[in-house]
């Protein structure tokens, strides 16, 4: 292969908060790769869908939204594949939503072709400080610590996380939201929690997690931010 | 006041991972301010050099490096009446390395002047990621929580961090590193975890950390990535 394989975080979801550098390497590319629901639009593409040149090549990699199985090997097989037969040509921009080494997808392409061909990472803002914008809320100061943790966990393992000092990020909460609000509840911590849903976009919700609807959508993360008691002062 | 204050993180150090919004906010900013050392030039100040425009006034924030109390009350008392005054003729924004909210000094202007005047913080990319990307190796995945942490820690706090499922980000290592490496020695995770240095910059290093010098800078970090069974295929 000739071609150089680009991680390229495009950030959580406003267009002006791609880096210059993800700018640059999509404005240029030949050949555009991203993930892609098999219905809809991909989110990815939608952010920098302004400055993938027309001529470009485009490979949406689609992930059955209803798959039970992910990740869905055979599917990033494919992807990897194609990939390599289009790295012969020249380089390929992967498109990833927020930052491509955190919680992304991007780890199942690099898997399969890291070895194989030169690979750059261009890191992303991820949604989790995009949130603590919304909100307006510092995430964590000075000797705090912080966990993130995926809301998709089982019961016991979350209340063991979220007794944790030092503040919280819990991702993914869509339809675990009742749950994750019982559980911060039953903590202690329902009041010092905040709600975020479509970090950075227009359509952004950000309020205090008492005041959070009962549904949430998939892109939607509870932040507890710490609370270092030098850190409002 | 009749202006907005800006919260602007400007990212890990390269000046091409400064977002579209940063650049643009920067770019014709009428009053800049920025965290620097009594001695030597300004971290913040030196990414976005080549974006400040000449007739900008700068507010530098002088934090003696030398300092044993943190945050330096009367600094940040001074700093912020001095931004509350230039508020009153227009916005002003603030310089943050790596994102505003993550374990930035940005919080104790944010706690002075939130009250008093609009604020909107723009998220950046943060050094946590841009060293995962330096070392080429995801960070989280999936299920997997991750925990960012202060090598400043005692060595109690620290050891029972680093037992942790899941990934480590030990951040501030700086003149921790031996202690650190010997903690995490004991713990069975040397061999994961790799070293980043300057991340992005020109002279960023990125090694396993057995490979890792005895003296660090004090911006650097160690990495102990999440071991997902799924991750890698």
């Amino acid at each position: 292969m000739s071609g150089t394989l680009y991680g390229v975080g495009v950030g959580p979801g406003d267009p002006e908060l791609l880096t210059l550098k993800a700018h640059r390497l999509i404005s240029s590319a030949v050949t555009v790769a991203y993930p892609a629901p098999d219905s809809g639009a991909s989110f990815a593409r939608s952010i920098v869908a302004a400055f993938i040149p027309k001529a470009a090549r485009e490979i949406p990699i689609v992930i059955p939204m209803r798959s039970e199985r992910f990740p869905a090997q055979a599917i990033y097989d494919r992807a990897a594949d194609e990939i390599a037969e289009a790295l012969q040509h020249g380089d390929v921009v992967v498109l990833c939503e927020g930052d491509p080494f955190f919680y992304g997808s991007f780890m199942y392409l690099f898997a399969r072709l890291a070895g194989r061909t030169p690979v750059r990472i261009v890191p992303g803002v991820t949604s989790m400080t995009a949130c603590a914008a919304a909100v307006q809320r510092p995430l964590c100061a000075r000797n705090e610590v912080l966990s993130a943790l995926p809301a998709t966990l089982p019961d016991d393992e979350l209340r063991a996380l979220i007794a944790r000092p030092g503040a919280l990020a819990i991702m993914k909460v869509g339809r675990h939201l009742p749950r994750v609000r019982a559980l911060l509840a039953e903590a202690g911590l329902e009041r010092r929690a905040a709600f975020v849903s479509h970090a950075s976009l227009p359509h952004q919700q950000a309020m205090p997690l008492a005041e959070a609807p009962d549904t949430a959508p998939y892109f939607s993360m509870i932040l507890v931010p710490g609370d270092d008691p030098h850190a409002g002062s």
